[in-house]
């Protein structure tokens, strides 16, 4: 790589770590400021917003680009207004910073308080989609954050054109304007270097599809927070209540299949396969669902006439992402339950049981971030869960795991008070 | 890499996954029988661990030790009854595993809670230290997380007797054998492949020296806990009482010199330095400690005949490790503030100050995992935290941040619990 590129992004980062100092000790009102400021940039910039959107729209790395993915590089007035109404709500959250988190007293009288503080440097690494821009910077700003974003190289100009509006309601508002910084250069080298800066950026969040992800995880000397796929389970139990094991189901697999938090994986219990599983397959088949079947399940089917396929060993850990789901009977709960952790990914699973004691015991072993109980996986999502936004939904299990909100995006320190202990 | 060392270590870290999912949902009595039969198999089985300790301390490989690391790597009687007594302490500690972090309902009547789970399986990567293979064995086991360990290649004939006493520990409490396992080679090239099992490894805690955790973070894709060096200043107010300042400043550098959370760097405000400083230098001249003065503290010292050097530039970014401070006057308690932030390692950072403005601003924007007011920097530190054990004091700003115990061992999950709700 040149050493103009490593200077480059050598210095933006060093840019992003003193202003990360600036805005761990910023005011919630001057964060409020500046976030108000930018939703009446975004309303009053849609002729400049739209016209670099048009640019990027017209390049060649556009035209390579999937009907779905040009559609959401794609600005339209009716999303700029959406987002510039998602800053007003990042707004009206509370701030997480500064909370006292633990208080406690030592019987040498040291006084210890845990108080939560921003992370410091995130840096952001996305795909062609300029809402992530907006979305990641206004919950980095928020929770004291400075942030460096890195977006697809389909998405440059749009994306340069949002930083430019960022950058002047940080000013506007009083804090530093590095605070929220693009990378000024689509160069994949740059990116590899910027993954090496682990003592000014003190976390990667990648935002995108596996490959991004695996990229950034190989490449990375700074702690990544990973967003991985969901293979997520329904398993329906032999005490479940029919209704509700349709409505669950059908609403975990149907409702946006493309997500994270749809079923892709069902299991019946033995006991009740041969009169439940019609029911349900046909409930899903009504939907437009596939059904790729076990050979338990596929006889129990055929019996009845509904369509399905034979499933293959990949699509029992496969996420599919499609209105395709792989169903199979087991015998036990237990059954169930090892079935999930060795196939699953540890997203979200769901059991569908009246058996407080078969809950129970699925909620502890499925060693997944979100397990539910008589409720669709669907609900594995930080406005679900009341957290007001989310960045993402951690695979990990270190620092967050499930739904990321701004609580999520800050560490803690410790502020020891004394009357001048020393150690014996 | 051979076939073989790769199917050796995959099939070592399958089978710690597998014995995670047992130990995640064993009962407290059961981990705590496995660790005092542990610490009764430690006490009976002197003459195997010195004869496997011999045999170490005649290799070649520990031939080539500093007299320090020899020193940690033998094994005495008392040594092995000390480590037995830390067994027996960690039985009387409170299991994290379980407690309930948050609990609350949303409007659609969904009731989540947010549980502490282990965090799954855990490699910790050591040197040639005996104690560390019980100590990490046994707060993983206590905290329900399986356990891979690879210590240094001087030690391996202690470690494997010492891993063998572990899992007959296991066993006879009716715990898998596998939740704490050796890697049975010392070859490089099957840590390396260790660090890449990142669907079976959830987390690496490196416990050593800056190059052996470098080698960690660049080589693994499983997250990583550091334990970075500690350039840790104290910072003596303008308004700071004289004698406190030199028992805090006196205690933070000599009573252990080389450990991390010893004073490296001092600051003595420009209104003070001239009155205090001579007081403090001769105190820290009368304890060894050789001082690197910047040319305004040397000058001060040079008019009192108090014996120093002048600092180079790298002296004010350097973890000693030894009876030696840099010493550096400055004009404010910002620029404090700034040096500190600049110059220092995020670790432990103490302000000496009668003034609670002072003190809260400082605790405020210097930006490390403990800041200070008015005690040691020694008191950073799990016991002194009272946390009851410790696996190390953290650098990261992501999951765990400064002392390491029990509950920072652990991750989370989501218990959702439903009445047959669906997403709208």
């Amino acid at each position: 790589m040149s050493a103009d590129l490593v200077s480059l992004v050598t210095s933006l980062a060093q840019r992003a770590r003193a202003a990360s100092l600036a805005l761990a000790t910023a005011p919630t009102a001057a964060k409020n400021d500046a976030l108000t400021k930018l939703a009446a940039l975004l309303d009053s910039s849609h002729a400049a917003l739209l016209e670099a959107n048009t640019r990027d729209l017209a390049s060649a790395e556009a035209a390579a680009l999937t009907p779905a993915s040009r559609e959401r590089l794609t600005l339209t007035p009716a999303k700029l207004a959406h987002l510039a109404q998602s800053v007003r709500e990042v707004v009206a959250l509370p701030d997480p910073v500064g909370e006292t988190l633990a208080d406690w007293t030592r019987p040498n009288g040291l006084r210890l308080r845990q108080v939560r503080v921003p992370i410091g440097v995130i840096a952001i690494i996305y795909e062609a989609r300029p809402n992530v821009t907006v979305d990641c910077a206004i919950l980095c700003l928020k929770s004291g954050n400075a942030t460096i974003l890195r977006g697809g190289k389909e998405c440059f100009h749009t994306n340069t054109a949002l930083a430019a509006l960022i950058a002047r309601a940080l000013a506007e508002a009083g804090l530093p304007a590095n605070a929220v910084q693009l990378v000024p250069t689509t160069d994949r080298a740059a990116l590899t270097h910027l993954l090496k800066l682990d003592t000014l950026i003190h976390c990667v969040i990648p935002r995108g599809g596996e490959s991004l992800i695996r990229f950034v995880v190989q490449n990375s000397t700074i702690p990544v927070i990973k967003h991985y796929t969901g293979v997520c389970f329904v398993y329906v139990d032999q005490n479940a209540d029919p209704a509700m094991a349709e409505s669950i189901l059908i609403n975990a697999k149907v409702q946006r299949p493309g997500v994270c938090n749809a079923a892709e994986q069902l299991l019946v219990h033995a006991a009740i396969a041969a009169t439940l599983l019609p029911r349900l397959a046909a409930a899903l088949l009504a939907s437009g669902v596939q059904l790729r079947c076990d050979p338990a399940a596929a006889a129990i089917l055929a019996r009845t006439g509904l369509a399905h396929t034979s499933a293959q060993p990949a699509d029992y850990t496969t996420e599919f992402l499609a209105l395709t789901l792989a169903v199979r009977v087991v015998a036990s709960l237990d059954e169930a339950i090892a079935t999930i952790n060795r196939d699953g990914s540890a997203h979200t699973d769901a059991i569908v049981t009246r058996d407080p004691a078969a809950a129970a015991r699925f909620q502890a072993a499925v060693d997944s971030a979100v397990v539910l109980w008589n409720a669709s996986t669907r609900f594995n999502d930080g406005f679900e869960f009341g957290f007001g936004a989310e960045i993402g939904i951690s695979t990990d299990r270190l620092h967050a795991r499930g739904p990321m909100g701004l609580r999520e995006l800050c560490s803690y320190k410790y502020l020891v008070e004394g009357t001048g202990q020393v150690r014996g």
